[in-house]
């Protein structure tokens, strides 16, 4: 027995060190239904259609990412359901496709179901156009396919769902339990799982001429019956190599390169376990664009891309995935967008780290966005390089990785209960140079005595903050000590 | 700016692919205390010291790793405090050596101390002898140091502590707090200590002709401020480059190469975090024995040894460390030892995912062993080999990790606590093919309904057990429900 053919992860060959410098940039991406809901009753010409995307022309965005399928699609599919199946134009809000939906939510689907149905109607297809605008206005175009939506799926009857997924119970991932949404994503250990999925690749290369497909595993990110990852994960990445010989004959017919991307866990030992082996996707070239991101639940400001980029090598563009969503843990309340000051902190940090891409999810123009929509042009024109955030105020704030493998121990460095007298460390990475920061917190109960950021005494400012009478950088610590007993509910350090 | 100089993790380059098949071995550290004190009083000989080595003689044990050093060292050092340093052979237990030493353990150190310094007096080296007579069994001697040894150091009056200990608080890694004896370790970032520790490697390269020279950074595991890990570690990397090309020039006088080890934690991001860049050590070749490990409170069970292979490359020998304790976590009571079928179990999972030594901390042969002695012949026999622990009877249980950077979220997936219907999945690495298994729970309070493992049934066997009926191996995933409502405090799959 050889026993190096038990090891079910190979050593990889390694990148060559790319001689260039990297210019950074941002990723946005829209979102399948955001569009279509906030413009439903405008008038659809074309040139309306296609004038969402200028907003983004002359921005640091370089891929624009759309996405175009949830369940179903948002275009006038021939292999997949349109989400207008079944839609009854002139019907009632309550007709049988929106039943199941509760009456508070109804006018806002039928929103996105009736603008992509008009659009059909007229022979106009926004995706093609918004990628042919893209690219004339100098931004790469991408679309991108979520690979396994579960919105709704406690509610079989949802608009929002396939007939292949409502036919077909016994390719759920988890069919003899329903504890939560994810219990009811598909099996992708299942071939015609696959096929299914592999259909839509096929016509979104024979529909649209664009730079880069997106296969986003992360929607939502749970693909195998739990235990079976490790063993099934393998036939993601034979998934992703047919997809890349695929896009290889649409770069022959279409006569330009077209990048694969993925989106993956956060970090690499969850993605391993979940079956989504992205180091390796890159390794093997199979990706050149691979988002390294949370779920949903919380922005993660301290993912780990050095270890990424050691797995991955330099020849991938390694991206940064931020959600709009913004915790210090998963019940704290109330729960927070993020704003340009704390996307300013995790782009600045992320980037010192070796991302070639802060890619923003769910930072869409109306709607789903930032806490402060005033400063979404300024966001737009500042947080893909280090160059443009240098010297203006930002947020860093302790985070944790909403995203774990069935079984895996999940770790959060918040909330801290504290006994009197008692010590607790946080770590934060803060990004490049950071002079006359202050540290602020929230306790419940609690009261604190002395803190020191890396060893070295910070000054009190206030009952919860504190100046930093020094510059940091990097991965920095936290020493406190309660001196009244209590909790630390969040940590944060602005500067 | 070139945005890649940022990145203090550089893309590393790739080892060639090994062509031989690797065959895997125990390695055994015999710790700096352990002989002195479990054969004081007896008649040193240079025979009897010598015949220690016998019993690791046709085992599959190939390194006998001889730790000689903590704060001092158990031999005649010239440039370090030897262990006998200030004693008075013929002085009362309360000598002044040992009068802060609580009454109890004044005898048992005592007796170390005293073996120690009759060695000295007739001029018998032990390690001399260890060498030699384990090359002439056929074993592979290494010296291993312990860098940051913290036994004690809440008493500064310990009769184990070194001069330059004592004289330099100002060298500590926290001078401003004593919370526990980590804060009182050594801070490499001091020129003045990285020198003394390498006057001491110098010494061992004089003083001993052996095959391999560990640095044992795991003893204690903390070596740099909180929060200057990161920014300090290079100097780590910078000794290990030092004492590489050291051991080069003495590869040369003594005519045969001379590896270099290191102990590291058990998971590369903590490994990192602590300042101890392991998978970089092993890409430039500083290290040909890469031990990953927890530090003592348990076994860890889990290693990620994948990841480590992956970022490590196939050039070095890669050994998953073992400790003697065993708990699912850090306050479950009664503490307990391992046994020759929980070594099996971990030793079985860490072979099947690629370590090519399975290396023994505190598997000693009297006074620190594990639970049942009488199987110490047998461990040495089996646990090192998958083909000799296959068809064994072996337990494979749910640990922690006992090792986290400062402010670092520290998971652990025990105790688990779940009301009435809660599901809970527990993830558990079982190595190679197991038939037969049996699932055995510790509760506390629950009842749990349905237990499955990979998805699929297991038959109640007991109130807290369950048969499997079908083979697992690798990874697998343990999803139960609770009945009744209350706490999990163990698992285990054994079989």
């Amino acid at each position: 027995m050889r026993r190096r053919d038990l090891i079910a992860l190979p050593a990889l060959a390694a990148a060559p060190a790319s001689a260039a410098p990297v210019r950074t940039a941002l990723c946005l991406n829209e979102d399948n239904s955001h569009w279509f809901s906030t413009r439903a009753g405008q008038a659809l010409t074309p040139e309306f259609v296609s004038s969402f995307v200028d907003q983004y022309a002359g921005t640091q965005i370089r891929e624009l990412i759309l996405s175009a399928n949830s369940q179903r699609t948002s275009f006038a599919s021939e292999v997949w359901d349109p989400i207008w199946k079944g839609y009854q134009p002139d019907g009632p809000d309550d007709q049988p496709l929106l039943h199941s939906t509760p009456e508070a939510g109804r006018a806002g689907a039928r929103r996105w179901i009736h603008t992509a149905w008009e659009l059909a109607e007229k022979k106009i297809d926004p995706y093609a156009l918004w990628i042919a605008r893209a690219r004339q206005k100098g931004l790469t175009p991408w679309i991108s396919m979520r690979m396994n939506d579960l919105h709704n799926v406690d509610d079989p009857a949802s608009y929002m769902h396939s007939t292949f997924w409502r036919e077909h119970p016994e390719y759920r991932r988890v069919p003899w339990r329903f504890s939560d949404w994810r219990d009811r994503a598909f099996d992708f250990a299942h071939a015609p799982v696959r096929e299914y999925h592999f259909r839509l690749i096929e016509e979104y290369c024979r529909r649209y001429d664009f730079d880069g497909l997106e296969l986003d595993w992360m929607r939502f990110g749970f693909h195998f019956r739990p235990g079976h990852e490790l063993e099934d994960g393998p036939l993601l990445t034979e998934f992703m190599r047919r997809t890349r010989r695929l896009l290889d004959t649409w770069e022959k017919r279409r006569g330009h390169k077209i990048q694969l991307g993925a989106r993956v866990p956060s970090r690499p030992q969850t993605a391993l376990h979940l079956g989504m082996d992205g180091a390796l996707w890159a390794r093997e070239g199979l990706v050149q664009m691979l988002v390294v991101t949370p779920f949903w639940a919380s922005i993660e400001t301290d993912m780990p891309m050095e270890l990424w980029r050691r797995l991955c090598g330099d020849r991938v563009t390694l991206a940064a995935g931020l959600e709009l969503l913004l915790r210090p843990y998963h019940d704290y309340r109330p729960l927070q967008f993020n704003s340009l000051e704390t996307v300013r902190g995790a782009a600045a940090s992320l980037l010192s780290r070796g991302a070639d891409r802060i890619y923003l999810f769910n930072y869409m123009d109306s709607q789903t966005e930032m806490a402060d929509r005033e400063n979404y042009p300024a966001l737009l024109r500042e947080c893909g390089r280090l160059e443009t955030l240098a010297g203006k105020l930002r947020r860093h704030i302790v985070t944790y990785s909403d995203t774990w493998a069935p079984g895996e121990a999940a770790a959060s460095q918040l909330p801290k209960t504290l006994g009197a007298g008692q010590w607790a460390a946080f770590r934060l990475h803060v990004g490049p140079r950071l002079d006359n920061g202050t540290v602020r917190l929230k306790l419940d109960s609690a009261t604190i005595g002395a803190l020191r950021i890396n060893g070295d005494l910070c000054r009190p400012s206030g009952p919860d903050s504190w100046t930093i009478p020094f510059a940091i950088s990097g991965s920095v610590v936290i020493d406190l000590q309660a001196v009244k007993p209590g909790r630390v509910d969040w940590v944060e350090i602005a500067g």
